[in-house]
């Protein structure tokens, strides 16, 4: 087999590894595919040094097939197409009152341990998802980063035709978008890039450019005056955190998506004067996971369609070369098939 | 009869006035105490010159008694004690989606239309919040402004045990942690004035000043290392808005209460890396109202200690000139009875 190991400073190595066996409650996957996130994008900008334990294998979106199974583990065979939810929170304790896909000692697969840029990964069997039969592996990889759409828009709590405004058209602002139109809620995504303003629509999602629309007035038209129910803060840009409240109805909720590493300035305001909601929304709860499973699944969404580029991992250092540059990338696989 | 007019510049006239009969759905109150509102201090200030149609009788926190009964409005009889929820929503529209007390076009009864500082006042008949027999009048006055903190707290969804932090310890901060204790929640006040945090103590609320206790540390310490369940933002300091979200729990939730007329920073990170929540609260709705007279007659809260000056309607304008520089009033009552 063959890992990728990321030495810091933009390099990434790849070399022959031995398979780790799976030792009590643990799995041993073959890799199909894995996603390049904004986080791995992240720590080859080196910003996440700190807290990688370098040379680590990154990437956590991956789809799999089981093919070693540990002791004790039940419930899977080996054949099994399988997608992982990276979460360890078996440092858990009551302080956390439950609340564990964040809880305080959270250790994140694929950053604070091995991730699946790799042939074959070893992981425990509790962050299996199990995927029917005939799944399309490629669309699979997209589960994790649908399943925080998912969440997000669980917390968002969106309903059937409330109008919802996307701010930031990534592929994760893409993904809550086409999640809240699952849910049967009216989006408008927001995005200044003419690339992703122009792929967003070809999913079938309605685009504004704000410097180009008042967003605030077309959230008013469409809402017979009301303003927006909902926005989901994708961007993490200042301008669209001061100016989210603004689009928001009476009692509107905000979901912050994003991460801001500085603090920002909100109109606190107008939290008052229209009793505003706001919730953060960090990954994952295993329910949100199944969702997206039943979601790539179902192939309601046009998941192979975010899909731009796959490359193989020997090439993974050219793959992250070519992101930090590409004005044309959505979402960029690596073919991690040994 | 006498009533008291805001000119502007911080000038009042008082002048002997006619009474207003009550028209079809009004009902004419004789006020009996009138409280200051920190609202009534912005406009005495200034602040609201151009909201304000001058000159206006301001007042809002008032008790009164039925004095005369409009056309067509049932329910009530001469002498009744009665509390005035300043609010006419009557400007509602479909947009505003049912969400009266806070609807686009409302009036605030004591700005935008006469208030309560004379001796006789004239108000649509469903505004008034009928008192048991025998209610103290001068604690009933505080019923405004503690049914503000009936919203605050029931918005924040208040449990028994759980750790509340109030920041800011004016009227309406001592009022949202003694409700807050009503509640059964565990409550830890903040503030910088000596006078005030003395004050609080007085009542029987836990203060810390933050200069000199480390206020993280101590929600930490009494929640087993969780962090506050809940924190009320009433202080409108951009300091306290800046740290408030290091002081919760994972899925801690902020209450905004204070009004910033400026954006502020907020840490953005923390929502996102704690899924904090956050909600804008203003005024109060009618079973806050209900609320608030219930804990006003029962006598359970300490208001009558609250009330620390009464001044006659006469000497309005003495009244407000000391608030100005009085370093030791909490809630000063304007007697309004004729």
């Amino acid at each position: 087999m063959i890992a990728s190991y990321y030495e810091g400073n933009k390099t990434f190595s790849v070399k022959s590894a031995i398979q780790v066996a799976p030792g009590p409650g643990e799995v041993r996957l073959d890799v199909a595919y894995c996603g390049i996130c904004g986080t791995d994008i992240h720590i080859f900008h080196g910003a996440m040094d700190k807290r990688v334990d370098m040379p680590q294998t990154i990437g956590h979106e991956a789809s799999a097939t089981v093919a070693e199974i540990g002791e004790g583990v039940t419930g899977l065979a080996i054949g099994d197409s399988v997608v992982v939810r990276p979460l360890d929170n078996r440092g858990e304790t009551t302080a956390d009152r439950g609340i564990s896909h964040i809880c305080k000692d959270l250790k994140f697969i694929g950053i604070d341990a091995p991730g699946a840029f790799q042939n074959s990964w070893t992981v425990p069997a509790f962050t299996l998802h199990k995927l029917p039969a005939n799944t399309d592996m490629k669309t699979a990889a997209l589960a994790e980063p649908l399943a925080v759409a998912c969440h997000d828009v669980r917390l968002g709590e969106v309903k059937q035709d409330e109008l919802a405004v996307v701010l930031g058209g990534g592929p994760i602002g893409l993904l809550v978008a086409l999640v809240s139109q699952a849910v049967g809620a009216r989006v408008i995504l927001s995005e200044l890039n003419p690339f992703r303003l122009e792929f967003a629509r070809s999913l079938g999602i309605e685009t504004v450019d704000p410097r180009e629309v008042d967003l605030v007035k077309l959230c008013q038209e469409r809402s017979g005056g009301s303003g927006a129910d909902i926005v989901f803060e994708v961007s993490g840009a200042k301008p669209a955190a001061l100016s989210m409240t603004d689009l928001l109805a009476i009692r509107g909720r905000i979901v912050v998506v994003a991460i801001y590493p500085q603090p920002t300035e909100i109109n606190l305001f107008q939290f008052f004067w229209k009793e505003l909601q706001m919730k953060g929304a960090r990954v994952y709860e295993p329910e949100d996971y199944e969702k997206a499973v039943q979601l790539v699944a179902s192939g309601a969404l046009p998941l192979d369609r975010m899909i731009t580029h796959v490359e193989t991992l020997e090439n993974i250092q050219q793959a992250f070369d070519q992101l930090e540059h590409a004005g044309n990338a959505v979402k960029v696989l690596i073919d991690c098939r040994g």
